[in-house]
């Protein structure tokens, strides 16, 4: 048994997924680790799937978050990368296999072994937990170095929701100044892929079912077009007009409409994960050669470069910022997509060690 | 009206799909159309639906075949790259629009205003007429050069079920040797599929619902490897083993275990065509950034590149040589996918002008 360090945080106990303090061990600094106190972690809604054991595999007592930002306190004797006092953040993994194609290729995200930030069972049996937490810790080759000068409160729900629109928006050559783009959902994951399209240099058209979004998608993050999906005329008449869209609901939804808003060669690509099969028209992807694809967040060196792009073209999710104790009532408001856009705990200021 | 010429074909008259001699005016040959004599017409399963009105849009009296290969016997005065006596051959486009962005690219198979080579309207309202029928004309930059030494009977396939499934093997970049590829379907388009596929060096392995299929897939086509789709247990050995899928089913069927054999950033392309939508496991795409991608055809350049491909490699379709008036049961036959694997009509030999 290695060595641990004493922590404190807030888990869910069961399915019900009500979060209370707990006090944990974390293991101590090894020597490629970093350790760095939690100033900040965002709330995603995968938390709220986990705590809930909505995906099935919640080991309890659970502390979630991965959207962790901080200053490193401790570093192990072999660490090259970072030392006490530098500005570091935590995404969704904290280590991978590091032998497959996937790690190979800087794509741990797609490691067949990867060890996520909270909820994944290390090789010990031991079990990972998240930022909700006083202290983090884990090897310095998945921790992320935060740029100079770019707010960590706001920022860190990139490490997340970032990389998440980020990445598909590079790896499927929808990064082009003069494409055409669309983002469906105008929540956590949906309004940062408008901030990164629009700096990517796009055109940009938010989709969604509530017109009371539109004032907000254009005014306020800057999209050039709205369309209301349940308005048959109007997405009629952008029918094959988009190069891409990035499909961030993650409930059930028609996705034929979508397609006959895609040029031929158009991309349709899912990061959110309805539990249920989507239909898909086959002629639609046919006809026009269109693609449908998922993506599902980024690995390590694409996310400092995903958070060094977004500190350079001020790129900031928009936050509510609460207190730890407040973070029950957040994941219910979360649970009826009441804020915009994040969550964002301040946990440095608000965690009490007791 | 433009001026015409006496022509005689095999037309369906009703949705029944009874084909029979029909005595009909093609138009002269206009200042940029080439003339042929048709020598040989491939059937295609779309000559199946359109003459049973299956897709809705049959126009009768309907003359299919776009698998059509001749020698040329007349060129209009503008004709720059074809004269009489040569080999030539019409696949499934005789026209495009030539003035929108997939024109521009050389993909006429997706411009919006398409003139197939049967069942389409012209400008001036008359409806195009395929190969079963004794001389075709077309516009010179919508005819195939044959290439020399090629055989026409066997070759006349390609026009349609070659460069149908050539297309996506190019264009989503599953033509590199060493890719391990898979064909799902051993039919028309299938087995030549397998051809290309293993001529552009990569290893293929054959899907089938059928354990029949194996020897011959093997065996006779080079297949490297044999799945049984309904066999779990063989399925589960070859998860993540695959870079691509071209899957020429047309019935509705499960992809979920197509996936699960792709590896990250595998590729799934259909070019089948089930009437019901597919039911696409979200998560199978998001968690391995996986594609679903359709593919129709392809352009008249990628064509050429395709015979011309084909005829340096030696690739030629297995068919089964029938006469005209054998066309009605190979019409049932088809339907009852008992043909290996291409059914080719000798045209020039066995139309009867009466």
């Amino acid at each position: 048994m290695a060595d641990t360090v004493k922590a404190v945080g807030w888990a869910a106990r069961d399915p019900s997924g009500f979060l209370s303090p707990l006090k944990f061990a974390r293991r101590a600094t090894g020597e490629r680790d970093v350790q760095f106190k939690v100033l900040y972690c965002g709330i995603c809604h995968s938390d709220l799937h986990s705590v809930k054991n909505e995906w099935g595999s919640a080991q309890y007592p659970l502390i979630p978050g991965h959207e962790i930002v901080g200053v490193v306190t401790e570093i192990g004797s072999n660490v090259q990368k970072f030392k006490v006092g530098d500005k570091v953040g935590v995404g969704c993994l904290v280590n991978s296999c590091r032998k497959c194609d996937q790690c190979a290729r800087n794509l741990e995200n797609y490691c067949p072994a990867p060890i996520f930030t909270y909820n994944s069972v290390l090789p010990d049996g031991s079990v990972t937990y998240g930022g909700y937490s006083d202290i983090m810790v884990a090897d310095e080759d998945f921790i992320i170095r935060w740029p100079e000068n770019f707010p960590m409160d706001k920022g860190a729900p990139l490490l997340c929701a970032g990389i998440t629109t980020y990445s598909p928006l590079k790896n499927f050559g929808l990064d082009k100044p003069g494409l055409h783009i669309a983002v469906v959902g105008l929540g956590g994951l949906g309004h940062v892929a408008v901030k990164f399209a629009k700096a990517f240099g796009t055109k940009v058209t938010v989709i969604s079912t509530s017109a009371s979004k539109k004032k907000e998608a254009i005014e306020k993050l800057g999209a050039d077009a709205f369309l209301i999906s349940s308005e048959p005329a109007e997405m009629q008449a952008a029918a094959g007009s988009l190069d891409g869209i990035i499909d961030t609901v993650s409930a059930a939804h028609p996705v034929q409409p979508l397609f006959n808003l895609l040029k031929p060669d158009g991309k349709l690509i899912v990061v959110g994960a309805p539990e249920k099969p989507l239909e898909v028209p086959v002629f639609s992807l046919i006809m026009q050669r269109r693609t449908m694809a998922g993506s599902m967040i980024g690995g390590i060196k694409e996310t400092q470069e995903m958070i060094d792009f977004a500190a350079k073209h001020n790129i900031l999710p928009d936050v509510e910022m609460i207190s730890m104790d407040y973070v029950n009532t957040a994941m219910e408001r979360l649970a009826k997509a009441d804020v915009k856009y994040r969550f964002v705990i301040d946990v440095a200021n608000t965690l009490k060690a007791e």
